[in-house]
Protein backbone atom coordinates (compact mmCIF):
# COMPACT_ATOMS: atom_id res chain seq x y z
CA UNK A 1 0.00 0.00 0.00
CA UNK A 2 1.08 3.92 -0.75
CA UNK A 3 0.48 5.36 2.93
CA UNK A 4 0.65 8.99 4.18
CA UNK A 5 2.06 9.30 7.89
CA UNK A 6 1.80 13.05 8.41
CA UNK A 7 3.36 13.67 11.72
CA UNK A 8 5.80 11.39 10.48
CA UNK A 9 8.34 12.40 11.81
CA UNK A 10 7.30 12.64 14.94
CA UNK A 11 7.90 10.30 18.34
CA UNK A 12 4.98 8.83 17.75
CA UNK A 13 4.80 9.38 13.73
CA UNK A 14 8.96 7.85 13.79
CA UNK A 15 7.50 4.84 15.15
CA UNK A 16 4.28 4.00 13.15
CA UNK A 17 6.39 5.00 10.03
CA UNK A 18 9.67 2.42 11.08
CA UNK A 19 6.71 -0.50 11.47
CA UNK A 20 4.85 0.27 7.95
CA UNK A 21 7.65 0.39 6.07
CA UNK A 22 8.72 -3.07 6.27
CA UNK A 23 5.56 -4.09 4.25
CA UNK A 24 4.31 -0.35 2.21
CA UNK A 25 5.65 2.41 0.81
CA UNK A 26 5.74 5.43 3.49
CA UNK A 27 5.47 8.94 2.74
CA UNK A 28 6.16 11.54 5.47
CA UNK A 29 4.79 14.82 6.03
CA UNK A 30 5.53 17.06 9.18
CA UNK A 31 5.34 20.98 9.61
CA UNK A 32 8.86 21.29 9.09
CA UNK A 33 10.79 17.78 8.30
CA UNK A 34 9.84 14.82 6.42
CA UNK A 35 9.09 13.85 2.58
CA UNK A 36 6.63 16.92 2.45
CA UNK A 37 6.15 20.06 4.46
CA UNK A 38 2.54 20.96 5.61
CA UNK A 39 0.42 23.01 8.15
CA UNK A 40 -2.53 21.08 9.00
CA UNK A 41 -4.39 24.58 9.84
CA UNK A 42 -4.22 25.71 6.75
CA UNK A 43 -6.59 24.96 3.92
CA UNK A 44 -4.25 25.47 0.91
CA UNK A 45 -1.28 23.80 2.93
CA UNK A 46 -3.40 20.49 3.24
CA UNK A 47 -4.60 20.58 -0.40
CA UNK A 48 -1.05 21.06 -1.70
CA UNK A 49 0.33 18.35 0.19
CA UNK A 50 -2.18 15.96 -1.36
CA UNK A 51 -1.93 16.92 -5.09
CA UNK A 52 2.13 16.51 -4.97
CA UNK A 53 1.18 12.72 -2.70
CA UNK A 54 -1.49 11.84 -5.74
CA UNK A 55 -3.11 8.40 -4.89
CA UNK A 56 -3.09 6.62 -1.80
CA UNK A 57 -4.19 3.75 0.38
CA UNK A 58 -3.78 4.75 3.74
CA UNK A 59 -3.61 7.92 5.29
CA UNK A 60 -2.69 8.52 8.83
CA UNK A 61 -2.14 11.20 11.00
CA UNK A 62 -0.12 11.24 14.31
CA UNK A 63 -0.29 15.36 14.43
CA UNK A 64 -2.06 17.98 15.88
CA UNK A 65 -1.31 20.07 18.85
CA UNK A 66 -3.51 21.42 22.27
CA UNK A 67 -3.63 23.84 24.69
CA UNK A 68 -2.15 22.55 27.72
CA UNK A 69 -3.38 25.03 31.10
CA UNK A 70 -4.94 25.77 34.30
CA UNK A 71 -8.53 26.05 33.46
CA UNK A 72 -8.35 28.86 36.49
CA UNK A 73 -6.55 30.90 33.51
CA UNK A 74 -7.78 29.57 30.88
CA UNK A 75 -9.26 31.63 28.13
CA UNK A 76 -11.65 30.92 24.99
CA UNK A 77 -8.93 32.11 22.78
CA UNK A 78 -6.67 29.58 23.71
CA UNK A 79 -8.40 26.78 24.01
CA UNK A 80 -9.66 27.73 19.87
CA UNK A 81 -5.83 26.92 19.48
CA UNK A 82 -6.40 23.32 19.92
CA UNK A 83 -9.61 23.07 18.58
CA UNK A 84 -7.98 24.99 15.03
CA UNK A 85 -5.04 22.44 15.53
CA UNK A 86 -5.49 18.69 17.14
CA UNK A 87 -8.98 18.96 16.09
CA UNK A 88 -10.02 21.02 12.93
CA UNK A 89 -6.76 20.33 11.14
CA UNK A 90 -7.01 16.29 11.60
CA UNK A 91 -10.74 16.60 10.11
CA UNK A 92 -9.36 18.91 7.73
CA UNK A 93 -6.89 15.85 6.66
CA UNK A 94 -9.87 13.61 6.23
CA UNK A 95 -12.52 16.28 4.71
CA UNK A 96 -10.11 16.52 1.86
CA UNK A 97 -7.47 13.44 1.73
CA UNK A 98 -10.59 11.10 1.36
CA UNK A 99 -10.64 12.01 -2.17
CA UNK A 100 -7.41 11.00 -2.65
CA UNK A 101 -8.04 7.58 -1.47
CA UNK A 102 -8.36 4.34 -3.54
CA UNK A 103 -11.51 2.24 -2.93
CA UNK A 104 -11.04 0.73 0.11
CA UNK A 105 -8.70 3.17 1.57
CA UNK A 106 -8.01 4.10 5.02
CA UNK A 107 -7.87 7.16 7.34
CA UNK A 108 -6.48 6.73 10.96
CA UNK A 109 -6.81 10.23 13.05
CA UNK A 110 -4.82 10.19 16.74
CA UNK A 111 -6.58 11.21 19.83
CA UNK A 112 -5.34 10.39 23.52
CA UNK A 113 -6.35 8.49 26.94
CA UNK A 114 -7.12 12.25 28.33
CA UNK A 115 -10.08 11.83 26.15
CA UNK A 116 -11.39 9.39 28.92
CA UNK A 117 -9.47 10.23 31.61
CA UNK A 118 -9.24 13.97 32.40
CA UNK A 119 -5.89 15.11 33.77
CA UNK A 120 -4.90 19.09 35.53
CA UNK A 121 -4.60 21.60 33.05
CA UNK A 122 -6.23 19.43 30.08
CA UNK A 123 -9.44 20.30 29.68
CA UNK A 124 -8.69 21.21 26.40
CA UNK A 125 -7.00 17.98 25.87
CA UNK A 126 -9.80 16.26 27.08
CA UNK A 127 -12.26 18.38 24.29
CA UNK A 128 -10.06 17.93 21.50
CA UNK A 129 -9.79 14.09 21.70
CA UNK A 130 -13.38 13.50 22.12
CA UNK A 131 -14.46 15.38 19.45
CA UNK A 132 -12.07 13.64 17.08
CA UNK A 133 -13.27 10.24 18.47
CA UNK A 134 -17.11 11.91 17.69
CA UNK A 135 -15.58 12.89 14.29
CA UNK A 136 -14.57 9.40 13.42
CA UNK A 137 -17.52 7.36 14.98
CA UNK A 138 -19.84 9.51 12.62
CA UNK A 139 -18.03 10.54 9.56
CA UNK A 140 -17.41 6.37 9.03
CA UNK A 141 -21.16 5.90 8.74
CA UNK A 142 -20.65 8.47 5.64
CA UNK A 143 -17.40 7.67 3.93
CA UNK A 144 -18.02 6.44 0.44
CA UNK A 145 -15.90 3.59 -1.77
CA UNK A 146 -15.42 1.72 1.28
CA UNK A 147 -13.34 3.43 2.82
CA UNK A 148 -13.12 3.41 6.31
CA UNK A 149 -11.56 5.82 9.38
CA UNK A 150 -10.10 4.86 12.74
CA UNK A 151 -8.75 6.09 15.18
CA UNK A 152 -6.55 5.51 17.84
CA UNK A 153 -6.18 6.43 21.93
CA UNK A 154 -2.51 6.44 22.72
CA UNK A 155 -2.11 6.58 26.68
CA UNK A 156 1.39 9.01 27.74
CA UNK A 157 4.19 7.74 25.36
CA UNK A 158 7.59 6.76 27.26
CA UNK A 159 9.41 8.10 25.00
CA UNK A 160 7.76 11.57 25.69
CA UNK A 161 7.92 10.88 29.40
CA UNK A 162 10.68 13.35 30.21
CA UNK A 163 8.15 16.30 29.06
CA UNK A 164 4.99 14.64 29.88
CA UNK A 165 5.28 12.82 32.69
CA UNK A 166 4.59 14.71 35.39
CA UNK A 167 1.03 15.84 34.01
CA UNK A 168 -0.11 11.90 34.28
CA UNK A 169 0.38 10.96 37.55
CA UNK A 170 0.22 7.04 37.97
CA UNK A 171 -0.64 6.65 34.36
CA UNK A 172 1.01 3.49 32.82
CA UNK A 173 2.86 4.54 29.71
CA UNK A 174 3.42 2.49 26.31
CA UNK A 175 6.42 2.42 23.82
CA UNK A 176 6.00 4.23 20.95
CA UNK A 177 6.46 0.86 19.17
CA UNK A 178 3.53 -0.78 21.16
CA UNK A 179 1.16 2.48 20.04
CA UNK A 180 2.01 1.93 16.12
CA UNK A 181 0.73 -1.34 16.36
CA UNK A 182 -2.54 -0.11 17.06
CA UNK A 183 -2.28 2.07 13.54
CA UNK A 184 -1.14 -1.36 11.73
CA UNK A 185 -4.91 -2.73 12.99
CA UNK A 186 -6.53 0.04 11.90
CA UNK A 187 -4.52 0.05 8.00
CA UNK A 188 -4.79 -3.68 7.56
CA UNK A 189 -7.63 -4.60 9.16
CA UNK A 190 -10.87 -3.94 8.42
CA UNK A 191 -13.12 -2.14 10.77
CA UNK A 192 -14.49 1.19 10.67
CA UNK A 193 -15.05 3.77 13.13
CA UNK A 194 -13.60 2.09 15.72
CA UNK A 195 -10.81 4.07 18.53
CA UNK A 196 -7.96 1.29 19.55
CA UNK A 197 -7.06 2.36 22.81
CA UNK A 198 -3.86 1.62 23.78
CA UNK A 199 -3.29 1.58 27.69
CA UNK B 1 -30.93 30.03 43.45
CA UNK B 2 -30.49 33.12 40.91
CA UNK B 3 -30.31 31.68 37.84
CA UNK B 4 -29.49 32.81 34.36
CA UNK B 5 -30.46 30.28 31.56
CA UNK B 6 -28.92 31.56 28.15
CA UNK B 7 -30.62 30.09 25.58
CA UNK B 8 -34.12 30.06 27.48
CA UNK B 9 -36.24 31.53 24.82
CA UNK B 10 -35.78 28.09 22.62
CA UNK B 11 -37.88 25.23 22.88
CA UNK B 12 -35.89 23.34 24.88
CA UNK B 13 -34.79 26.32 27.42
CA UNK B 14 -38.60 27.90 27.19
CA UNK B 15 -39.25 24.28 29.38
CA UNK B 16 -36.09 24.63 31.94
CA UNK B 17 -37.24 28.28 32.27
CA UNK B 18 -40.84 27.21 33.39
CA UNK B 19 -39.88 24.26 35.74
CA UNK B 20 -37.10 26.24 37.63
CA UNK B 21 -39.33 29.07 37.54
CA UNK B 22 -41.56 27.38 40.41
CA UNK B 23 -38.66 27.50 42.96
CA UNK B 24 -35.77 30.01 41.78
CA UNK B 25 -35.09 33.41 40.19
CA UNK B 26 -34.48 33.02 36.72
CA UNK B 27 -32.75 35.10 34.09
CA UNK B 28 -32.90 34.42 30.34
CA UNK B 29 -30.77 35.45 27.47
CA UNK B 30 -30.54 34.64 23.66
CA UNK B 31 -29.52 35.94 20.62
CA UNK B 32 -32.51 38.27 20.12
CA UNK B 33 -35.27 37.74 23.22
CA UNK B 34 -34.79 37.25 26.79
CA UNK B 35 -33.86 39.69 29.54
CA UNK B 36 -30.52 40.09 27.94
CA UNK B 37 -29.20 39.47 24.67
CA UNK B 38 -25.89 37.85 23.98
CA UNK B 39 -23.90 36.07 21.21
CA UNK B 40 -21.92 33.50 22.65
CA UNK B 41 -19.20 33.76 19.64
CA UNK B 42 -18.15 36.91 20.95
CA UNK B 43 -16.09 37.20 24.01
CA UNK B 44 -16.80 41.06 24.82
CA UNK B 45 -21.00 40.34 24.34
CA UNK B 46 -20.33 37.29 26.84
CA UNK B 47 -18.10 39.20 29.24
CA UNK B 48 -21.19 41.88 29.26
CA UNK B 49 -23.58 39.59 29.94
CA UNK B 50 -22.48 38.17 33.56
CA UNK B 51 -21.18 42.16 34.01
CA UNK B 52 -25.13 42.82 33.61
CA UNK B 53 -26.26 39.71 35.38
CA UNK B 54 -23.70 40.31 38.23
CA UNK B 55 -23.33 37.23 40.88
CA UNK B 56 -25.58 34.15 40.41
CA UNK B 57 -25.95 30.12 41.81
CA UNK B 58 -26.40 28.65 38.22
CA UNK B 59 -25.56 29.20 34.61
CA UNK B 60 -27.38 27.09 32.29
CA UNK B 61 -26.50 27.02 28.39
CA UNK B 62 -29.14 25.59 26.49
CA UNK B 63 -28.08 26.98 23.24
CA UNK B 64 -25.13 26.66 20.57
CA UNK B 65 -26.03 25.59 16.41
CA UNK B 66 -24.24 23.43 14.64
CA UNK B 67 -23.12 22.50 11.25
CA UNK B 68 -25.53 19.84 9.36
CA UNK B 69 -24.71 18.65 5.43
CA UNK B 70 -23.58 15.85 4.49
CA UNK B 71 -19.65 14.24 4.65
CA UNK B 72 -18.83 13.91 1.25
CA UNK B 73 -19.48 17.92 1.06
CA UNK B 74 -18.45 19.07 4.09
CA UNK B 75 -15.41 21.94 4.55
CA UNK B 76 -13.62 22.40 7.52
CA UNK B 77 -15.28 26.18 7.25
CA UNK B 78 -18.51 24.90 8.01
CA UNK B 79 -16.94 22.19 10.45
CA UNK B 80 -15.38 25.21 12.06
CA UNK B 81 -18.66 27.33 12.40
CA UNK B 82 -19.80 24.57 15.08
CA UNK B 83 -16.65 24.53 16.82
CA UNK B 84 -17.58 28.58 17.02
CA UNK B 85 -20.79 28.06 18.15
CA UNK B 86 -21.95 25.10 20.45
CA UNK B 87 -18.78 24.41 21.19
CA UNK B 88 -16.75 27.52 22.36
CA UNK B 89 -19.40 29.22 23.03
CA UNK B 90 -20.32 27.07 25.71
CA UNK B 91 -16.99 26.89 26.30
CA UNK B 92 -16.66 30.57 26.84
CA UNK B 93 -19.63 30.80 28.75
CA UNK B 94 -17.98 28.35 31.76
CA UNK B 95 -14.78 29.93 31.45
CA UNK B 96 -15.83 33.46 31.64
CA UNK B 97 -19.19 32.75 34.15
CA UNK B 98 -17.16 30.67 36.91
CA UNK B 99 -16.00 33.85 38.20
CA UNK B 100 -19.87 35.10 38.66
CA UNK B 101 -21.13 32.26 40.39
CA UNK B 102 -21.25 31.83 43.85
CA UNK B 103 -19.71 29.32 46.00
CA UNK B 104 -21.07 25.74 45.38
CA UNK B 105 -22.64 26.99 41.99
CA UNK B 106 -23.44 25.27 38.95
CA UNK B 107 -22.92 25.17 35.40
CA UNK B 108 -25.14 23.15 32.88
CA UNK B 109 -24.33 23.19 29.60
CA UNK B 110 -25.62 21.40 26.67
CA UNK B 111 -24.57 18.27 24.14
CA UNK B 112 -27.03 15.78 22.29
CA UNK B 113 -27.80 12.17 21.31
CA UNK B 114 -25.83 12.42 18.50
CA UNK B 115 -22.47 12.27 20.16
CA UNK B 116 -22.76 8.76 21.15
CA UNK B 117 -25.24 8.03 17.95
CA UNK B 118 -23.94 8.96 15.00
CA UNK B 119 -26.53 9.84 12.08
CA UNK B 120 -26.30 11.20 8.55
CA UNK B 121 -25.25 14.62 7.91
CA UNK B 122 -24.06 14.63 11.21
CA UNK B 123 -20.38 14.75 11.48
CA UNK B 124 -19.96 18.01 13.04
CA UNK B 125 -22.85 17.62 15.60
CA UNK B 126 -21.74 14.36 17.09
CA UNK B 127 -17.53 15.95 17.50
CA UNK B 128 -18.99 19.25 18.82
CA UNK B 129 -21.00 17.29 21.26
CA UNK B 130 -18.58 14.44 22.55
CA UNK B 131 -16.57 17.75 23.22
CA UNK B 132 -19.01 19.25 24.86
CA UNK B 133 -18.74 16.42 27.37
CA UNK B 134 -15.16 16.52 26.99
CA UNK B 135 -14.86 19.98 28.39
CA UNK B 136 -17.29 19.03 31.07
CA UNK B 137 -15.82 15.90 32.32
CA UNK B 138 -11.92 17.70 32.58
CA UNK B 139 -13.46 20.61 33.81
CA UNK B 140 -15.05 19.37 37.01
CA UNK B 141 -11.93 18.51 38.27
CA UNK B 142 -10.57 21.62 38.13
CA UNK B 143 -13.08 24.13 39.12
CA UNK B 144 -12.51 25.72 42.50
CA UNK B 145 -14.98 27.09 45.47
CA UNK B 146 -17.28 23.87 45.11
CA UNK B 147 -18.13 25.13 42.04
CA UNK B 148 -19.95 22.13 39.50
CA UNK B 149 -20.28 21.55 36.10
CA UNK B 150 -22.49 18.43 34.12
CA UNK B 151 -23.99 18.31 30.81
CA UNK B 152 -27.40 17.39 29.56
CA UNK B 153 -27.73 15.22 26.58
CA UNK B 154 -31.49 15.32 24.83
CA UNK B 155 -32.59 13.15 22.29
CA UNK B 156 -34.45 14.78 19.71
CA UNK B 157 -37.01 17.16 21.59
CA UNK B 158 -40.60 16.11 20.98
CA UNK B 159 -41.09 19.75 20.11
CA UNK B 160 -38.42 19.86 17.57
CA UNK B 161 -39.64 16.93 15.26
CA UNK B 162 -41.04 18.76 12.67
CA UNK B 163 -37.80 20.05 12.08
CA UNK B 164 -35.43 17.53 12.87
CA UNK B 165 -37.48 14.49 12.66
CA UNK B 166 -36.12 13.20 9.26
CA UNK B 167 -32.51 13.21 10.53
CA UNK B 168 -33.57 11.01 13.45
CA UNK B 169 -35.37 7.64 11.77
CA UNK B 170 -36.24 4.99 14.53
CA UNK B 171 -35.26 7.63 17.56
CA UNK B 172 -37.41 7.77 20.44
CA UNK B 173 -37.98 11.73 20.98
CA UNK B 174 -38.24 13.22 24.56
CA UNK B 175 -40.73 16.42 25.34
CA UNK B 176 -38.90 19.27 26.41
CA UNK B 177 -40.23 19.25 29.38
CA UNK B 178 -38.91 15.89 30.27
CA UNK B 179 -35.55 16.54 29.24
CA UNK B 180 -35.85 20.19 31.17
CA UNK B 181 -36.02 17.86 34.82
CA UNK B 182 -31.90 16.71 33.94
CA UNK B 183 -31.64 20.52 34.58
CA UNK B 184 -33.07 20.49 37.49
CA UNK B 185 -30.68 17.37 38.74
CA UNK B 186 -27.97 19.57 37.60
CA UNK B 187 -28.83 22.77 39.31
CA UNK B 188 -30.20 21.14 42.11
CA UNK B 189 -28.44 18.17 42.57
CA UNK B 190 -24.75 17.49 43.79
CA UNK B 191 -22.77 15.91 41.33
CA UNK B 192 -20.41 17.03 39.20
CA UNK B 193 -18.55 15.88 35.67
CA UNK B 194 -21.38 14.52 34.95
CA UNK B 195 -23.50 13.85 31.33
CA UNK B 196 -27.16 13.54 31.77
CA UNK B 197 -28.65 11.35 28.86
CA UNK B 198 -32.22 12.13 28.75
CA UNK B 199 -32.84 8.87 25.93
Amino acid sequence: MKILVIGGTGTLGKAVVSVLGDNHSVITAGKTHGDFQVDITDESSVKALFARTGKLDAIISTTGSLHFGPLEEMTAEQFNTGLQDKLLGQVRIALIGKAFLNDGGSITLTSGIVADEPIRQGANATAVNAAVEGFVRAAAIELPRGIRINGVSPTVVEESLEGYGPFFPGFEAAPAARVAKAYVRSVEGAQTGRIYKVW
